[in-house]
């Protein structure tokens, strides 16, 4: 599968030059969640300086037998930002699960693309010496697990490696991918809410029809866009609408912000005051550790499986949903998913049904998606 | 180590004649938990009947390099009851854990003897055909994984392996007991309140120091004393407390009983009115799946590590924490504890401190503990 995207540069690799555009888009595409940036961009700049560039392949160019073990972290993203991971415990989870299997990992790649969970499969790459993959399971970035494309291709979250920054592990086998998120969530609260994992490890044959291909391209090609708006007295905010191909829904400042950490995520709504031509109108946010849903005076003006994105107003840099503050001035734009998400069990795995908003599920355009096809007409 | 009990009779084997009152003597030593025996002897009957009676080994007989895998149920006795195991399952923890460290299982043991943590591995060694140690890393039950004479000797609860009823399945490394303990503390949570594991996996030459020698034929000769004395018209509890060397503290009525399943534990608190001699007193039980403190009319009697035990007043047939009820008369008996409890290191583990009960250690005999000496006195 192939990304809807057509203005898109292809890399080969991923050189310390890379990272802030790819920072700053993955978070863009994280929509909220993904943890933040930063702490991983620091990480993924040191595993390159110290190991050398990282080779990115294209899922295309995968030979059938290749063996791909996926990385990310787990946990709530407010408590990501306060545990600083070191680099040398962040390949394990990819050796466990490698072992598990009895095989090698011949490439890693990212579970998510969204802030730091783009940046950790890099750190893992560098210091394996193996070539990373140039897409995802999501195209996006999902609170739980099951939430990939893997599952929608019957390839299932087990088994699953996790280890903290302390040295515990653990190896899960569960009897499909939500039995897998069960055990992994309550494992890595224990780990203190934030852990690395790893699952999906899968043949480059599986990966070839599960992978949402060329999203780590993507997310460099709107990371550089933004940054030439800014550096070019362009509107960042129009530019990466444009970039995203989907629109600005509002304009305003941050007044009222409910986050609490539960159950391993963190969770809550805010309450976005318009300016400018959005005066007079207030945006509903509601989260959990992504943007899921979002309310205009009342109305739903677009949903998960979705992209919304807040960022800062005049910047367009991304603000992630641990680093939303009272009085912030954002811009909340919104865009296509992958469409496979839009199918009936996409839906099904990542609506807002899904999440308990008991509202139908809404594209970018602000159209209520009325009829869904099944996963079938995207089978290879 | 053996226990400092003269008069037991030891067996070579199990024998399906054997199961009534190993499950009997089992569930007094297992002091309120371990489970019920009766689902536990059930299958352990099962077992024994399709694949022969079951090997019963002296830890002293074991080779230096003789590796032994134990198993237990992990989780609330008051769920045991509700979810009927099945035998099929039951030896996967011990292929588990010992394929994580490249090794195969030459005995399985009790991780400890109670209820029906004393049966499953009667299970698991008929079903894998290899022998059973006479002995457990306890000589008691208690509620959590790091409270063994393994960690008094170093041994840690990691690697662990878990599994359920369903198919799931968990090996855990950590990095102490008590982190394993955490880990596996949840992970049986999501599996329903009862799962099972094998931990403490070790060599003949770690047995011999850190099991509690003898513990199986000491179970089945308490289920023996019992039996003989019901059908003899003797005291039963009169011989019971004769067999384990201990005294009985009250005889009386349960009038109230506060019980809830909570943390993945049986805890609460039990009132017992008493009767004849006792009458005009009131005994006071605080378990944690175990019972672990009883005070009499405010007075402290006799505390964890001892053993307090409560069985019917006519039969002394033992009841379970779980199987507690309103209006029960029951006899309750306290008896001395493994020494190594006594030590240091051990009230350290599973003395009335480390429950929350601000009351120093009192022995079965009703004497706080005052002097305590280190577990180096009993390093072989």
């Amino acid at each position: 599968m192939t990304l809807e995207v057509t203005h898109v540069r292809k890399l080969t690799r991923i050189t310390v030059d890379d990272i802030d555009s790819l920072a700053r888009g993955a978070a863009i595409l994280g929509t909220g969640g993904g943890g933040d940036p930063y702490v991983g961009g620091l990480l993924a700049r040191k595993a390159i300086e110290e190991y050398g560039p990282v080779e990115l392949v294209s899922v295309e160019d995968l030979a059938d037998d290749a063996f791909i073990v996926p990385i990310a972290a787990i946990g709530a993203p407010t408590v990501s930002v306060e545990k600083l991971d070191t680099v040398e415990n962040l390949s394990l989870t990819i050796k466990k699960l490698a072992a598990t299997l009895n095989r090698v990992a011949t490439h890693t790649a990212c579970l998510e693309i969204g802030g730091s969970n783009s940046m950790l499969p890099i750190v893992a790459a560098a210091q394996l010496g193996i070539p990373l993959i140039d897409g995802d399971l999501i195209g996006r970035a999902f609170p739980e697990i099951q939430m990939g494309m893997a599952p929608l291709y019957g390839i299932q979250a087990s088994p699953m490696a996790l280890a903290d920054e302390k040295g515990n592990s653990l190896v899960i086998e569960a009897i499909d991918s939500f039995w897998g998120e069960r055990f992994a969530r309550q494992a890595s609260i224990e780990m203190g809410c934030n852990a690395f994992n790893s699952t999906y490890a899968m043949t480059g044959a599986q990966a070839r029809e599960s992978f949402v291909a060329g999203s780590m391209s993507f997310a460099i090609t709107i990371g550089d866009a933004v940054a030439n708006a800014q550096h070019n007295n362009l509107n960042p905010c129009d530019v990466l609408a444009e970039t995203l191909r989907g629109r600005i829904v509002h304009l305003g400042k941050v007044t009222d912000l409910q986050r609490q950490t539960t159950g391993g995520f963190a969770k809550g709504q805010a309450t976005i005051e318009g300016m400018g031509a959005d005066a007079g109108s207030i945006l509903s946010l509601h989260f959990q550790n992504e943007h899921l849903l979002a309310t205009k005076d009342g109305t739903v003006v677009t949903t998960t499986p979705d992209l919304i994105i807040v960022v800062d107003a005049e910047s367009a840099e991304p603000i992630t949903t641990e680093n939303l503050r009272y009085g912030q001035r954002v811009c909340v734009l919104t865009g296509p998913s992958d469409p496979r998400w839009h199918t009936t069990e996409g839906l099904e795995l990542a609506g807002p049904g899904y999440f308990g908003y008991g509202v139908p599920s809404h594209r970018w355009d602000g159209t209520p998606e009325e009829h869904t096809e099944s996963i079938e007409r995207y089978r290879v």
